[in-house]
Order: C-alpha cells, then sequence, then structure tokens
C-alpha cells in the first residue's frame, strides 16, 4: 500500500482506536499499515496469532497492535501498542488509512459519455455510472452509488444508495440490493433458477419468477452466481459477507451477519442461519435449514438440517497418496470389517 | 411474481394441463402462481414432498397442484387439483402464466445503436442486440434470438434461432450453439482447453485448435466455462441442462439430456452418457466414460468409468468437530486396524 | 481444426521436431493434425499411453507420433514418427501448424473506434483494443499485446508487452501481469481480498491495499478470481498455468511452474511452492506452506503444510450409494470400532 504524505503519530493512532499508549513512546512516527514480514521503519503492523510469534521477532515494524500476552514477542525496535482485539484494531485502522488516501482514479464521477442510460431509468444524486455500462428501463440507482464499466443493470432492477457495483457486473431485471453494498466483478445476480421438470425424459424449464432481495452493507465477491427464485424470491440478510466463486441457488434464504468462503455452493430453497460461517468449496444440500451460528468446515457438505450451533467437519483427511490407496479400499471394506468384529465378539463370548 | 390482471379459472387451468376438476368448484378464481408458504386468496400453489404436508395444512393457497396420496394434507379453503405428476402440472402452468404476463422491459428487440456490430455478421430475421454487445465477422446470429448488453459473440460464431443469450456472456470464435438455447450471464464458451505439455520443468502450451458444439434446447446457467477442444470438439448433447459455476473441459462429450447442478467439474475429454444427472460440486476426472442413466451425489468424485446405470456416492459424512477429529485420524489407521482384526482372528481360530 | 492450404512432408514434421523419420516413407503429406479417434488420410495424430493402443489400432491416421514401445499398436497404414516424448511433440508441431493457419479475424489489430481509452493511458507499440474495452487513466498496455472486446483495465493496471486478455476479462486498478500472459475471458484480477474483523455479532471490512503481480508466461484461464493482498501482494509466479474457475485469495503466493487444474481455491495467504500440481476442485487453507514439486489429487483439501514432495490424495472413493449409506455410518462409528477392537484384545490376551 501507499504511504502517507504526512505521517501521523502513535497517539494519534490510539486515539482512533480507543486506547492508550502504555509503552515507549507516543511520538512515534507512522506513514502506513504494513504485515509483520514486509513493514519497514515508519510502519504499523499487527500480531494476533502466537504462530506468528517469530516473524513478529524479527520484524521492522515501528509499532505493532498486539495483546498483552504476545508484546513480549516483539523485538525492542518494535513498540506495542496494547490491543484486546488486535485484528479488529487493525481493520480499524486500515480504514483511516484508506480515508486518507487519494481516492480512485477510475471513478471520477459522473455518468460517463460512453455509458447506455435508459431514459426511464432513475438515478439519485451524485451517482457515477462507468464506461460501457447499461441502466436499462426502470432501473433505480440509489444517492452516491458508483456502477462501473461495462455493468449491466436489467429492467427495474434496484440498487440502494452508498453501494458499489464493480466493473461487468450483471444485475438481472426487477432484483433489489440494499444500501451500502459492494459487488465485485463478474458477479451475476438474478439469473434463473434451475428449475426443470422431468417429462419422459426430457426437461421442461419452469419459468423463474420471483427476484433476489440483498439487504443492506451486503459484500459479494467476484463471479459469484446468485439465482433468482421461482417463485418467492432468493433472499441474502444484512451484513452478509460472500466471497468469490459461490453458487447461491433459487429461494436460499441466508441471515443476517452470515459470511460464506470462496466457491461455496447452496442448493435450492437450503435456509442458513443468522451469523454462520461456511468454510471455502464447503456445500449445503436444498430444502435443509441451518440453523445460526453454525461453523462449517471447508470443503465439508451439509446434508440434512442442522438444528444445534456448532462446528462441524466432513472432509477425507489428507495422506500420502500410496496411503490413501490403502485406506480407501478399507473405507468401503468397513462394513465387512464390523461384521469380521462382530464375529469376533461373539466367539470371544462363547469361549470365555 | 405479479400476479395476471384477468383472473381464470381453476377449470381453465385444469384444462390446460388436460385433467379435471374431480373437487370443489370449478370456478374458483386464480390470478398467480406461489409457493405453499407465501399464497394467498387467489393463488395456485402445489405439493409435491409428504415433508411439506404441514406446510401446507396451513397454506392460504385457494388451490393446490396435488397428488391423490397427498390431497388430505389440504385445509379446507384450499381445493385440491389432482394431478399425477403436481411439479411437472406446476412447470406447465407456470410456462402459460408466464406467457401472460406483459414481456421484459429490457429486450425490445432490434439491435441497440450502442451495440458493434461486424459488417460481416449475418443475423436473421427478428434478432435483438442488446446494448454494448460486439458480435464479429463472420458471426451467425439465428432468427428471432436475443442477445443480451454487453455479450460478446467471436469470429464465424453461430447461434441456432430462438436462442437467448444473457448479459455479459462470451462466446469465442467458431463455436456452435444450437436453436432455443439459453445461457446466462457470465459464461464463456470456447476458452482454450487447459493443455500443456511439460518440457525441462517448464509448461509447453499446446495450441486449442477444436471447437465447441452446444445442440438444442441447451440451458446453462451463469459464470460457467466451457472449454474449446484440443483438436476435437468439446459437445454437449440435445437437451441438457447445466446449472451455474460449471467447468466443462476440453473434449468433453455429455450426452442428452443429462442435467448438471451447480459448481460441477468435469476434466478433459471425460464422457457422460444421455440422461444423467450430477449433483452440484461434484467431480468427473479426464479420460472417463460414464454411462447413459447415471446419478453422482452432490461433491462426490468419479475417479473411474462407470458402466452401470445406477446412483454412486463418495462423502465424507458431516460430524461434530470435535467427533471428526476421532474419526478422521481412524480413517488414517484402517490399515492397522484390519491388521489388528486379522491378528485377533488367527488367535481366536488358535484359542478355538 | 483446419487443414493446411499446402500439406507439409512426414520429413519436414521430423526435422521440426528434432527427429529422423527411421521407418517407411519420408514423404507422406500432411495437412492436418488430429486425434486419433478423429484422423484420416493426410494426418497427424500421436499416442501417448498404452490404453489407448486398441484406439490407435484401427486410426486412419497417416503418420503417429508414439514412442518405440508402442509403436506396434499401429496398424499398417499409419506410419510412426518415433519420438521420445509424443504429448510433447505433439504440442510442438501444434503449435507450428496454428501458426501457419491464417490469423484470428476477430483481432484485426489497431484500437477499435468503440473502444474507451482513457487519454491517460499508455498503450505500447501494436497494441490491439477491442470493441467496447474500457482502459482507465494511468494503465499500461505493454508492446503487441491484445486486449479483448468488453475488457475493463483498471486506472494504473500494468500489463506487459505480448500478452492476451480475452474478451469481458476485469483487472482492477494498480494490478501488474507480465509479459506474454494470455487471460480467458470471465477472469477477475484484483477484486478485494475476503477480509473482515468481528465486531459485535458484525463484520467490518478490512480495505484491501495490496495488489496482485503475475509473473511472465503465466495462463490464466476462464471466469477465475484472483484476489488484491491485504497489505502485501498477490503473487503469481512466472510460467503458471490456471486452468477455469479457480479462486485465489489474499496474500496467496505461488512458485514459479505450478499448474492449478480446474475449480481450485486457494484461502488466503496460503503459499505453493514452484512446480506444483493441483488437481481439479481441490481446496488449500488458508496461512499454510506447500513445498516445491507436491502434487495434490482433485478433490483433495490440504489442511496443514506440505514439507515433503511428493503425492497426496484426500477423497472419500465413490460407491454405490446404498453401499455408502452403511460405510458412511461406520465412519462416524470408527472410534466405537477401535474400542472394540481394544477390547477383544485385553480378552484375548487374558484367554490366552
Amino acid at each position: 500500500m501507499r504511504r502517507l504524505e504526512r505521517p501521523v503519530t502513535l497517539a494519534q493512532i490510539a486515539e482512533l482506536l480507543g486506547v492508550r499508549v502504555t509503552r515507549g513512546s507516543q511520538e512515534i512516527r507512522i506513514s502506513r499499515l504494513a504485515s509483520l514480514e514486509s513493514a519497514q521503519p515508519g510502519d504499523l503492523s499487527f500480531l494476533n496469532d502466537s504462530r506468528y510469534g517469530a516473524l513478529a521477532g524479527q520484524s521492522c515494524a515501528s509499532a505493532v497492535l498486539v495483546t498483552e500476552a504476545l508484546a513480549a514477542s516483539l523485538p525492542a525496535t518494535s513498540q506495542p501498542l496494547i490491543v484486546a482485539d488486535p485484528y479488529l484494531a487493525f481493520a480499524k485502522a486500515a480504514r483511516w488509512f484508506e480515508s486518507q488516501l487519494p481516492g480512485d482514479r477510475g471513478h471520477s464521477g459522473g455518468i460517463h459519455p460512453a455509458a447506455t442510460v435508459a431514459s426511464g431509468a432513475r438515478l439519485g444524486g451524485g451517482v457515477a455510472v462507468g464506461a460501457r455500462a447499461v441502466i436499462e428501463d426502470g432501473a433505480e440507482i440509489g444517492e452516491g452509488s458508483a456502477i462501473g464499466p461495462g455493468v449491466v443493470v436489467g429492467a427495474g432492477a434496484i440498487i440502494g444508495p452508498g453501494s458499489r457495483i464493480a466493473a461487468n457486473v450483471t444485475i438481472y431485471g426487477d432484483c433489489v440490493i440494499g444500501r451500502a453494498a459492494i459487488i465485485h466483478s463478474g458477479t451475476v445476480i438474478g439469473s434463473d433458477g434451475f428449475g426443470f421438470a422431468r417429462e419422459s425424459g426430457r426437461w421442461l424449464k419452469i419459468p423463474q419468477l420471483g427476484g433476489v432481495v440483498i439487504g443492506d452493507e451486503v459484500e459479494i465477491g467476484a463471479n459469484c452466481a446468485i439465482d433468482r427464485g421461482a417463485l418467492d424470491d432468493t433472499v441474502i440478510g444484512d451484513g452478509c459477507k460472500l466471497d468469490n466463486l459461490i453458487q447461491i441457488a433459487h429461494n436460499v434464504r441466508i441471515g443476517a451477519h452470515s459470511a460464506l468462503a470462496g466457491c461455496v455452493g447452496v442448493a435450492g430453497s437450503a435456509r442458513i442461519g443468522e451469523r454462520c460461517m461456511i468454510g471455502g468449496g464447503a456445500g449445503i444440500l436444498g430444502h435443509l435449514e441451518i440453523c445460526d451460528d453454525v461453523v462449517i468446515s471447508a470443503m465439508s457438505l451439509v446434508m440434512s438440517s442442522i438444528s444445534k450451533p456448532g462446528f462441524y467437519t466432513g472432509v477425507f483427511p489428507l495422506l500420502e497418496n500410496r496411503d490413501w490407496e490403502k485406506s480407501g479400499v478399507l473405507v468401503r471394506q468397513l462394513p465387512q470389517m464390523r461384521q469380521r468384529l462382530r464375529e469376533l465378539e461373539r466367539l470371544t463370548k462363547e469361549n470365555k
């Protein structure tokens, strides 16, 4: 990242974070945030995990956001700034630094002359529309939102105020996106759900007549696909965060403040509760329900409803391939192994 | 979904479906399709699965498509319309309702002035091309097809009549797509297959000189990637339905009327038969063959050819994480467990 | 693929490959490359694998690149051209054939009048920019590179010379791509990493202030997502090859000449060594390290660092579903099975 043109003191950063500098100098000058590994003098870093203690010990950062417990890992040249949650403190510091950096040259604001905005579209004050974007009839873009180059906003779609839609996103007609959304490039919202009825070995398409409703302060990564509902809407609750390449099928409902890591697939009509965390590449089958506060490990498949908050995993452990060739075969033989165990138990009982 | 401006009678819907109203009134007025949960008076719903019997019991739908066996689940206020296959009947009703609704405001037809159509491209009668679409030289678009905004159709590509290519789809040069295709936004057809030969630890690209041939009445979801063949074509048979975020590698061949759910990956030169159903997130390794009428469960990996129609699964079951930590370790120890079992069997035999 | 207008002799191809025609005629005329299956007289094919021996025996190819050991599989009508590595020889032949075919009609060169190139962008000599592409302020495109239709190159991004960026790719601001890159349609480079800190059950976005640095001669398939770093850069080394629909999270570093098959997901801050091969759909968890020369099987999950080169697998084997229903249950019961085994061992020891 770029350096601030005018450094700030550690005391100023501490004030921003609502803490005090309890060790060393208040006056250390900070002009950049950096990772422990790449930090140079003048940089502020953070240490969040004892696994990185050794790395911290060699850091050249001038100051480090750290818990009391991990502060001893730091070298004499790195002054600790003690906080309860270094990652959260870093997030807040990063948001402040970003606000001090010069703005994005790509969004100069206003409607680019090479954009195509239908006469029946309604744009709020201060809306920016990038080159080659297409905004169809009846679409509404809320105040202060930025629509990137190449974005297509379908007829009748609504995007709330303060949202940022990155280049080449596609939003189908009549979808609704709340305020302060961030949607990254390549993502598609409102494509038809995968609905077909079988008739004599062929598939008959079921029109997908519902929509997509996305709450406030939702962020969706790159190249995701969020299908419109068959009859009802697909719903993503306020504050949800979706990483890249995620598939959300029709009629899925995700509760507020849930987070889905990259490559997750959620099948039709599944319901996910609030504050859930779904690991990368995990799958959720359709027509089931996951209660609030459930954590699913990466690449695990949820095959039935979960009604108890907790941490769930279903992954075959990684083995050297030659060992896997043995264990894999034996997984198939588990029923026979159990049968042999039963037989032995019977014989042993008789022999007693 | 929107209501019809002029309601129809249940008798009219029954006629459309080729059945008769055998209970209650012929004259009930229907103006909308709705799910059991969101239905209001005036709505027609469907009940397909005994798991939803309780939901059906509380529905406010005026009428419900249902089998004889499940009709008893309905409340007195919901009149059953008895059909053999409620899901298929619903599909047909939905298709009819959709045909009655006002058309898509986004596709007004004709070639948008902000589209770029090469002079050597050939467009059939009634073709619509959206704003910012690019149709390169030598491409052919069949009669009545609609090309969405931002779509790129490469040089020499052919799209059959009556097809609908949604916004921001990319079709590389010389690919062939049949009639009545539906391709959703973000999908890429004809990118280079992943072909490299190794030479002294580096990868030498193998030019991908084949194409992609997609049959008639194929639907492909959002953000899929279908690679062109290395020498021969990648082929997707008539009537296939692909969900979102699917990877089809070079030289894959998929038989007619197969359906692939979201996030499936099919590796190079795999052949999938007709009427197969591949569950979400499943993987198919390359250079193998799957016969007709095979069903693969979600997130299962097909590692060798399948020559017998049937239903196949390979998924580690989901466990509470603390249980998984035990079972996961034991999977690694299966060979030792079998060894211990053998030793016990030997000793028990001796002791007899 | 198309035939050459003027056929070449087998001797000419042999010379190109640095080998000699040791059997049959030097003068056989070749006008096309083809697979064993689709080859016709006048075609050159290759045989790389004994599994395809039967197919080779029926091929109509006039000549076949083949090892000494497999040459006996060929029919009398197919003349062997003996090479050490038929796949590599085929790659070289294909590259030569491609160079002889007429060029891509889509890229006529120059800047299309419907492209939007900011006045502050710098384009090298011979750069082609397709219709509807957008190149923002401060971006640099190296000499001879081709930017496809609909591509968005963000402010300050740098693309090296001789690169080919296919239609509808999105490159965010300030990302750096080396020379001779190939990036396929729909791919997104430089979207925000998935970084959020939790505060009272809500997610606070951490600005992603790093970039993406992609080395020379990298190929990236369709619809991939490569996130920018949080503070440092996400780095993809020289000569890496990425297939389609791959997720690369923030701060990942991939060593030179590694290859990732389709649908792979790599979580944040993971480091992958040089010359690794990651199978399709595999997952790599974050904050771990994989050493050089590691091969990971398809759909396997790497959950901890790997410090020994080798071949690793973690996949539940595919079973007929009714067998899986038994084995799946027993995986859960492994701890009890081990307990029963222990009890039997104790009893057997006592009984001795």
